[in-house]
C-alpha cells in the first residue's frame, strides 16, 4: 500500500515498526502512543498479518491509534511522504548518521513539526532490530542510554520513550505536571509565630521550659523544628488543630462530651493565659 | 519478610510494587530495571505469589533482579529502611504531597543517593494504583506528563520511566550516548575546495556550464549545496570517488576492464586539464 495524502494531518512523528513479529507489541506500542499523544502508527509487513485481534487486546483501548493503522509493503513506501526520519538502535552503526540521544531526539521532532515538517520515528524486529540499508533510509540515528551491560530494549519500551519525549519537548517546563502540588506557598512568618505563641504557651502552661536557663535554647530549636518545615497555612492549620486538641482535651475527656472544652471559646485558664503571651513566669 | 541490613548496598531506588497483580508484569518492570541500571526490586503481597516462573520468563534475561527481589507482607515493612520515597500515580490526592514530574525526580533520587540516602519509588496495583494510605506513607509524588484523555500507563511503562530518569539524571549531558556519531566535523574549507576545483573541472570539459553567462550562478548554485549538507572529510572523499567515476568510467568501459581509466594515475585529457584549472575559455 502506498502512502497518499489523504492521510489525517500529523499531530506528531509517525511510529514505523519493521516487521513486528508479535501483536501484542504491536497493540503496547499503541498504548504507548496514546499515553503521550501520538497517534499515527504505520506497520512494515507485520509477521501475522494485519489486523490483529492480539494487538487490540494489547492496546488496552487505545483503539483510535490501532484502527488508523497503515500497513506498507517496504520500508520506503511507509517513509515515503515524511521529511525527516530518525532509526532506533541499540548498536553503532558504520554509516555517517548523526547519533542523538531521546531528549535531543524529541526537541528535534518538535522542531521539525513546527516548522511544518512531516516526521518519523524507525523501530526494528523484536529479534533483531533494523538492517543497515533500512537505517540508511533514515536522516539520524537516536539511541537510549541503557546500561551496556543490559541493552535489549523491547520494542514497545523504545517507543514508549521517543513517545515520553516527544509529550516532553512540547511542555514549556519539564518540571510541568498534569495535576499541581497542593498550594505549598510557605504560610507569611505571621502566621508561623502565631503558632509558636500557641504552642509555646500551651507547653509554659505545663511547665515544659525547665530548668528555666534552659528555655531560650528550648524555644529555639522547637522554632527552628517547625520553621525548616517550611510549612503552608494549611498546614499550620492541621498543627493547631492537633496542638489544641491535646491542649483542650484529655483521653479521660475527649472531644464532644459535653465538657467545657467542647466549646472552642472557652479554653482552660492556663492554656487561655499562655495563648494571650501573660504566662510569661509560670516556668 | 522484614527489610534487614543484609541488602546489598543500593545501587540506585529499590522499585517498590504494591500488590503487583501479574507476573508478566512483575518481569518486564525487572527487565526495565535492568536496562537503566537498577536492581533492587521489592514486593509487597503479590497476587499470584513469589517466586514466579512467568516473572521469570517477561524478564527476558534480568535474572540477577528476579533472584535477589524481595517480598514483604505490607508496605510500612518495605519501605522501612528508606530515608526518602516516591509514590508514582496518575491522578490528584488530597494531601500536601509536592508533586514532581520523572526528570525532577530523577534528579531528586540522584541528590539524595550521592548523599548517602536510601531511596524507593512505589507502584500501585495494574487495576487500581495505590490506595490513598500508601500515597501517604511516601515523601512525595511523581506523575508522568501523560495525555489525559489516555493517562493510564501500565505498571512496567511506569517503572521503565522512572528508570530512565534515574539513568539519565547520572549522565554528565544528556545529549551523550553510548555510542557516538562517526566524527562528523565539517571537513576544512581547502578540502571542500578541492573538490569543488575537481568537480567544476570535470563539468567544464562536458560543457556543463553553458550558456557561459550563467556560470557564475551555476557555480554558486553548485557550491551553495554542496557547502550545506556541512561535509566531513570522510564524506568528501566518497563525493570525490563518485565524482571519479563517472568522470573517468563509461557503462560500456567500466572500471576494472583495463582501460586506460583503470589506472588513476592516467586522466582522461579534458578532465587532467580541467582538474589542473587549465581549461577555463572551454565552454
Amino acid at each position: 500500500m502506498q502512502a497518499s495524502n489523504d492521510i489525517l494531518p500529523a499531530t506528531g512523528p509517525a511510529i514505523i515498526l519493521v516487521e513486528p513479529q508479535l501483536g501484542e507489541n504491536i497493540g503496547m506500542v499503541a498504548r504507548a502512543m496514546a499515553n503521550f499523544g501520538l497517534s499515527e502508527l504505520r506497520l512494515v509487513t507485520p509477521r501475522d498479518g494485519w489486523p490483529s485481534e492480539k494487538a487490540r487486546a494489547a492496546a488496552s483501548r487505545a483503539d483510535h491509534v490501532i484502527d488508523a493503522a497503515r500497513v506498507y509493503d517496504d520500508l520506503a513506501s511507509a517513509v515515503a511522504d515524511l521529511n525527516f526520519v530518525f532509526a532506533t538502535t541499540a548498536r553503532a552503526r558504520d554509516n555517517f548518521k548523526p547519533v542523538r540521544g531521546p531528549v535531543e531526539a524529541g526537541r528535534a521532532l518538535r522542531a521539525r513539526q513546527r516548522s511544518g515538517q512531516r516526521t518519523g520515528i524507525l523501530f526494528g524486529r523484536e529479534r533483531f532490530g533494523l538492517y543497515n540499508d533500512e537505517v540508511g533510509l533514515a536522516d539520524e540515528i537516536v539511541t537510549f542510554p541503557v546500561d551496556p551491560a543490559f541493552s535489549s530494549l523491547n520494542i514497545a519500551q523504545a517507543a514508549l520513550l521517543m513517545s515520553y519525549e516527544w509529550m516532553k519537548s512540547g511542555l514549556e517546563d519539564e518540571t510541568k505536571t498534569n495535576f499541581s502540588s497542593p498550594d505549598m506557598m510557605p504560610a507569611t512568618k505571621e502566621q508561623l509565630h502565631g503558632l509558636f505563641a500557641y504552642l509555646e504557651g500551651a507547653l509554659e502552661a505545663r511547665g515544659y521550659f525547665r530548668p528555666a536557663p534552659k528555655k531560650p535554647k528550648m524555644v529555639d530549636n522547637l522554632r527552628a523544628v517547625l520553621t525548616r518545615a517550611g510549612l503552608a497555612e494549611p498546614e499550620l492549620k492541621v498543627l493547631r488543630g492537633i496542638i489544641s486538641s491535646l491542649d483542650r482535651f484529655s483521653p479521660a475527656m475527649p472531644r464532644g462530651d459535653g465538657s467545657p472544652g467542647d466549646d472552642p471559646r472557652r479554653l482552660p485558664a492556663a492554656a487561655a493565659r499562655a495563648a494571650k503571651g501573660t504566662d510569661k513566669d509560670q516556668a
